[in-house]
């Protein structure tokens, strides 16, 4: 991942700068906390799809900096409202918007974040990017919600979690992708392999980081484990093991879902739960099938540095420790 | 406003048709939630200034519907957003979506009707309007904001109230008017007086509403009065009583403000200090000298039904008791 950022060093560099510039308000306030979370060290990982996806399809102009841009703050704006609402106190290894500000300002700075992506891209997208755009956002809130009311049914099927990553974060590293393919002046079937991409990318980034939050540390991290557990978010790991645990597992771990705050001695059981079904592995061995299938979607690109960074992207995703 | 309502009933009920099949999701309790707080007894004030606006310019098509479906979409995500900040227990006679629903639906029910907003919009919409929607979109968090954050402060200036209630308030209402100039295919100056019209009829809106939260009671309101105070929200009223009070009685509005739950005696006394300093009539006064300018607007357009309904619009605004 370093060494692809390192190679777009430039494009990244000129993001920064548009991110920067984009915040542009005559309300210090908001300049002063928008900047905080937009500069709190996110990976950039969205942008870095869609700028190696028109990159790969041929566009090697500037124009990917108002829809990266976008996506950024569409992509902060819901983890501003995440945080609100998981009442999270550190991500990145910093303190979150919430405690640093108050949840009023967080829920408003979201707010403004969401319009301010829409404002940049209507004074320079093309109607196609914005449907896109338009339909990825709400289809993302629609993830959220969907998340949110499914919180501690320990009935969720795999499926439907699939459906929930699908909306809530397959749907707009799609978006990324398909982008940078519109951007590149690509023909329908590259679109579709490079939409296809980012999705399965997608879905690996968020199942990687539902296993994350059973198996790394803070420290790693940089935000708190066990966090989908205490807030009652059955994550696939879980439903491997729900699916084969004896009844008596499976009464445990229905109470400790149930739980407001469930003790330290609760998640070293459950995982010991989750280890004895295999469910970290299970989850793992998914996101090795959904890398195969996005290395198969690059086979419609001639090979080139973009679609090695490409590929290279895919194994960092599944591979990555935080 | 019954009987502008009533005339514009065919426009209306299509209207709500449109609201109720754009609310279309697979997630049934976002249905649930968003027709409960858009069915919730909205004036659909927003709207019939835009569908007016662009009867006014000769657009008798339904094409006003997404728009006016947009705009009532972004005004209630804003509203459920606001009560959960502001911890609102009723609104419109009814109780709010934070307490049936709890913050975390609600801010997010709050997202989905954002961004379905811009979905609706980049489906239908005019690069123009479209630009004029995400401007105002933003400027309104913006208004939201800066209202955050100068919560309390005793030093507000005249000057910087009315910057917050035309970014919170005056921009949707001025979208609103001008989007139906754009459907009308209007000239530019006529556009310029409808947006400059929805500007005025938005300032009064919130300056009428500032002061019946002082003047007005819940069972007329549908809504807890004296909440501008309870939150610290210096609105214009107290800004007239503040600018002339004596030192004790300003130490006392400030000791006021600052408190978390100020007695209802507090209340009425600082009611006194207003009426005392005329706070009321000076907030009305602005309000008569703005629907002076907003009907100067209208000497632009030949005289018709819908120009008498925007000129009956004006009065009602002013002398609204709810």
């Amino acid at each position: 991942m370093e060494k692809i950022a390192e190679k777009l060093a430039p494009e990244l560099s000129k993001l920064e700068s548009f991110l920067t510039s984009s915040l542009r308000t005559e309300v210090g306030f908001i300049r002063t906390v928008s900047e905080y979370v937009i500069k709190a060290g996110g990976k950039r990982i969205r942008p870095i799809l869609l700028i190696l996806s028109c990159r790969l399809c041929g566009d090697t102009s500037d124009r990917y900096l108002p829809y990266a841009a976008s996506i950024e703050f569409i992509h902060t704006a819901t983890l501003l409202h995440d945080d609100v609402i998981d009442d999270a106190k550190v991500r990145r290894g910093k303190s979150t918007a919430n405690v640093l500000f108050g949840n009023p300002s967080t829920i408003l700075i979201g707010d403004f974040l969401y319009s301010r992506a829409f404002d940049l891209m209507v004074s320079e997208g093309s109607r196609e990017i914005l449907a896109i755009m338009a339909r990825a956002t709400n289809l993302l809130s629609e993830g959220e919600i969907l998340e949110l009311i499914m919180t501690g049914n320990v009935e969720l099927k795999e499926e439907e979690y699939l459906e929930i990553i699908e909306k809530k974060t397959a749907v707009l590293f799609s978006a990324a992708c398909e982008i940078g393919a519109i951007l590149g002046a690509a023909p329908s079937d590259k679109r579709e392999a490079l939409s296809e991409l980012g999705r399965s990318l997608g879905l690996i980034f968020q199942i990687k980081d539902d296993v994350l939050d059973y198996t790394s540390s803070e420290q790693i991290l940089g935000k708190k484990i066990g966090t989908d557990l205490k807030e009652g978010k059955v994550t696939l790991p879980l439903i491997k093991a729900l699916r084969e645990a004896n009844r008596r597992e499976r009464v445990y771990l229905e109470r400790v879902l149930r739980k407001k705050a469930p003790a330290f001695e609760d998640f070293e059981r459950v995982r010991g739960v989750i280890e004895k079904y295999n469910g970290i592995a299970y989850a793992l061995s998914l996101c090795l099938e959904l890398a195969k299938k996005a290395r198969e979607e690059l086979l419609a690109f001639p090979d080139n540095p973009y679609r090695q960074d490409l590929l290279a992207l895919i194994d960092y995703l599944v591979e990555r420790e935080r």
